[in-house]
């Protein structure tokens, strides 16, 4: 048998959102790699030879589940969300860009999924319903410099911003920085929307605005959504929210 | 019993795509309303009510998604791809803002799919592995020269780029203005994507670059994404080609 990888997107978390194409590369798979926390959530099957690695190791597991399917195994590497959205395949193409020749005759699937930002929007409404950009936070490959001006650009253009990555232990402040950047150039009233662990028991969403959300309050599971100065915050009977983004613009370009 | 609005996200094309939230939100739906292409990809029940309308029609058809789910009926609004992105569920919240009182009650629920970029990324290796935006082109609903704005400002930010709602039969011109303004910013060698009918039989994907992709062939059921200056056209050992964008920036802000 020739061996096959396949980059699959688990999608954010509950089994409810995992694609049914997905579900089935999972099962034909000889070996899984991923991230511990994104293989926790995949069935266990007795065939399957599982190889779990820490968050950090991207370019490692990607080479090594290339290794794996160049040497003729059936392989799923695991992203949670969608794996072409700030996750595992880009890291894929990168290490068969750099590696021998013979890792460009592999046969590769890549699998969508539900990225997060899509499942955050749902909860709340449609906050995505106009245009929108999706920056990944860390500096870990990319200058802080440039995270600034692409904030800076992404509000000038009226863009929603879904900021994926946004703190972690090592960064901890940056978001705060952030945070700064959009206060400068949005107005208070602007609709923000954090969206931590969504879909998963501990799933927690809140709806504020710029003047009141505080950037204490996200960590590495939350996914924050800030509107542009066009996205409504709507009142529902019962006090809470709904957030859109109206499809029509009125105003001059 | 209570009355329910789903507005549910059937994925690009292909079953495989759909979630099983998806599938079970259709299922215990007792009205169905959407695009009539929509509705023809969801399978017939008997004891359900179909109310197939017009592309064009997004707010009547919300109005009326909206009035029976408060009549009492459970009620499914099928959109394409993610309904978030771009699809009814702006509509439907819009709609509710504008509407009476009462409809501030509903009970809403968003169920998210995977929307066409993630699924036209997927097929050709990870083009949106790096930050980037989606911009709706469609002048419908807002100037053109906001269109333009936003492009200048996506391609100086460096972001890939997904087109929604290219060309219709009503606007066949606007991509080829959306090109000329991105053949100004960007370098002739950016890869550039035609994804159609992503994921259904008369699927075609074409791999390009600026220099040499023809606007031309760009129609309602195309996605194109394009590059950033970063975006890496991987040539594989059987002469076709990869594209990813490298999660690295290298280059100064």
């Amino acid at each position: 048998m020739t061996g096959h990888l396949r980059i699959v997107g688990l999608g954010p978390g509950p089994e409810k959102w995992i694609t049914p194409e997905v579900s089935e590369g999972l099962a034909e798979a000889q070996d899984l790699l991923g991230y511990t926390a994104y293989l926790d959530r995949v069935p266990l099957r007795a065939h399957q030879q599982r190889h779990a690695s820490d968050n950090r190791e991207e370019l490692s597991r990607a080479r090594h589940a290339i290794e794996l399917a160049v040497a003729g195994r059936q392989v799923a590497l695991v992203s949670g969300g969608d794996p072409g959205v700030f996750a595992m395949a880009a890291a894929v193409f990168e290490a068969i860009e750099k590696g021998p020749a013979i890792w460009r005759s592999l046969e590769v699937t890549v699998l969508p999924g539900v990225t997060a930002m899509l499942a955050a929007a749902a909860r709340v409404g449609a906050p995505l319903g106009a245009d929108f950009c999706a920056i990944n936070l860390s500096d870990n490959l990319k200058p802080w410099a440039l995270v600034e001006k692409r904030l800076k650009l992404a509000i000038e253009a009226g863009f929603v911003i879904a900021l994926y990555n946004p703190a972690s232990k090592a960064r901890p402040t940056q978001i705060f920085d952030a945070f700064a950047v959009v206060r400068e150039k949005l107005p208070p009233s602007t609709p923000i929307i954090l969206a931590r662990a969504i879909g998963r028991p501990d799933e927690r969403v809140t709806i504020s605005t710029l003047a009141d959300a505080d950037p204490a309050l996200i960590d590495m599971q939350t996914l924050p959504i800030i509107g542009s100065a066009a996205t409504r915050l709507l009142k529902r009977a019962d006090g809470s929210h709904w957030v859109y983004s109206p499809r029509r613009v009125e105003v001059p370009a």
